[in-house]
């Protein structure tokens, strides 16, 4: 349980959140229904974007042409899966919506030092997140990607920025740790920064999306940039999606949890079978009362990603929770959504991969 | 005062040091006359390299022709100084007698984290240090001299150790102390073991000659090296050298307190002219009692630094004991044996400044 009085820890692996503090305790702003209506994106009308640092500003900044970035990052140890297509759907909007340039760090280091995986192994990993990354849409000709091994400016910045962090801070952002812990953070603070480095031109608007668990990482950005005299980088927050079984949040460690986006149509389709469901017991009780969608992981999953049109969401939501179709039924006629979005991305993502390749051995 | 029986700081600025413990408590091994004849080297001779880690090994290592290097560094925040010179007598003299590779980390990022001073100010420092070094004797085909900042295997490997660092290992090396100083102290151990990185050809004995003060920092590289299943570093250690003044460590903030390589003539004159005596109060208890070599800071220097002939340097301690010649005098008649070398060495540098900058602004 994440402990929403005390701190949020970005290395819990929980989902059951508190959202209704986060902004009187550590002054997010909300995604005001204006806001939503003028980004006109279905994360952000649909709740699932749901809280921002200052994206107003940031918007203002783009709108006025000046330079803007989003920021964000990947760890090549797996391959893409809902959690890291959620976040690279919304840098892919942002960009092409304000022509904001995206920063994308693959933490090969942090891999070897989590996962044991060499810079290696991970190499053939990142490739293949970056051509998901592709096949989302990402634009590369307005994107600087690339591997936390390489880019020794954000070693640097974390290492004169380790003067900024007071052991008071650290133990407020996140707690009593281990120092690689604090060591990986820093390096964190270094990767948001890096968009305001004078190579890049310098200080400018940032945002970072994240999950909401993320957060002591901006707080801790925030701060390091406010001593270091850079803009506060903002961020955009997204729910925590749940696992698949609807009960923890989904994880890179257990593949069960959630789809990835390699997944075999006939794993898909067991995966999505198999998820938690918000139908009742029996048939019954499902025509008489009607089904939950809101715990319904089938519909989750489409709300997030695979049923952009709002209308025809609002067709699933209804036939779960009107009692109208049977769990079994409804699974039968939703699933073949997420399968065919499957396939076609695969398709896509294969013929990007040498492209993908290329980005990253040049890069080097 | 640094209190031995419970830690050494490499951080703190004064001298008094108890030596005698630092074999029963921390492990090292005394340079005995054995090992001190086999080298023939002025410094060991006069036990001013008084203790070691493992040379006995790196020198069988290098003497059965297995590669073997060298490690040090020095912050480029100011001219080279008689302690920065004293390391650098050290790695040439095992460079020259056993063809070891030496590794020289030029730590612009500490200058830059500990004095404000930026990467491009830190690089005309760096050159000037390069061609002192060069002019001292360092055979450059022979060594690998690079900056932290451009060095991204330096911190790649300090990312990664950071999972080997416990709390309790970094509280007994080096007490409660600010994080940056801990991530300063991860990154020299990245240094360290820099030599044993695959590119270098990978694990090999690697002495680093350091004063004795710099000692947790070795202790700390040995910790994770076995962790890393590495060969543990050993190391050579000076005496401190005191200030000019006889009282605390020199140090490179206090510049009255050393001498610098740069020093003019008449600079360098004025410093030693003034350097604490171990002469009698009064000319008359002088040719009575005779003075104290022991304490006398010219006497220091010259036998740390400037007369590397024994004799010559009995000469001048007997000149002081014996009582024989007032202070006045002792001091005309062996300042000019500094500040000759100084005028040598000082054209020689002139005319390797050049080398030195094609050396560092190629290695980026």
């Amino acid at each position: 349980m994440i402990h929403m009085t005390d701190k949020i820890d970005p290395w819990s692996n929980e989902a059951a959140f508190d959202y209704s503090k986060l902004f009187e305790e550590f002054g997010m702003s909300e995604m005001t229904p204006e806001i939503a209506h003028k980004l006109d994106f279905y994360l952000a009308r649909r709740g699932v974007l749901f809280a921002h640092r200052d994206l107003e500003l940031w918007i203002k900044d783009a709108l006025e042409g000046k330079p803007v970035a989003l920021m964000s990052g990947i760890k090549p140890s797996s391959d893409f899966h809902l959690g890291s297509k959620l976040t690279a759907e919304e840098l892919i909007f942002f960009q092409k919506k304000f022509g904001a340039k995206v920063f994308y760090a693959i933490a090969d280091l942090e891999a070897y030092a989590d996962n044991g995986l060499t810079l290696e192994q991970t190499h053939e990993t990142a490739v293949s997140n970056l051509a998901d990354f592709l096949a989302l849409g990402l634009d590369e000709k307005n994107a600087y990607i690339y591997k936390q091994s390489e880019e020794k400016r954000v070693m640097n910045m974390a290492y004169i920025f380790a003067k900024r962090a007071t052991p008071a801070m650290l133990k407020a952002l996140y707690g009593d740790r281990n120092y690689s812990l604090y060591f990986a953070a820093l390096t964190q603070v270094g990767d948001i920064l890096l968009p305001q480095h004078k190579d890049f031109g310098g200080p400018k608007r940032v945002i970072v999306p994240v999950g909401v668990d993320q957060d002591p990482h901006i707080r801790f950005s925030r701060d390091i940039a406010f001593k270091e005299k850079l803009m506060l980088p903002g961020a955009t927050y997204h729910k925590l999606m749940r696992g698949l079984k609807g009960d923890s949040k989904m994880s890179k460690r257990d593949p069960s949890s959630t789809l990835m986006l390699t997944d075999s149509q006939e794993v898909a389709k067991k995966k999505l079978m198999s998820a938690f469901s918000g139908g009742q017991s029996t048939a019954e009780e499902q025509k008489k009362k009607g089904g939950n969608p809101e715990i319904d992981m089938l519909y989750e999953v489409m709300k997030f990603h695979f049923i952009t049109d709002d209308k025809l969401l609002h067709e699933m939501h209804d036939d779960m929770k009107s009692g109208r179709m049977l769990t079994g039924e409804y699974k039968v006629k939703w699933i073949p959504y997420a399968l065919k979005w499957l396939e076609q991305h695969q398709k896509k993502k294969a013929d990007l991969l040498p492209k993908a390749r290329k980005i990253l051995e040049n890069a080097q």
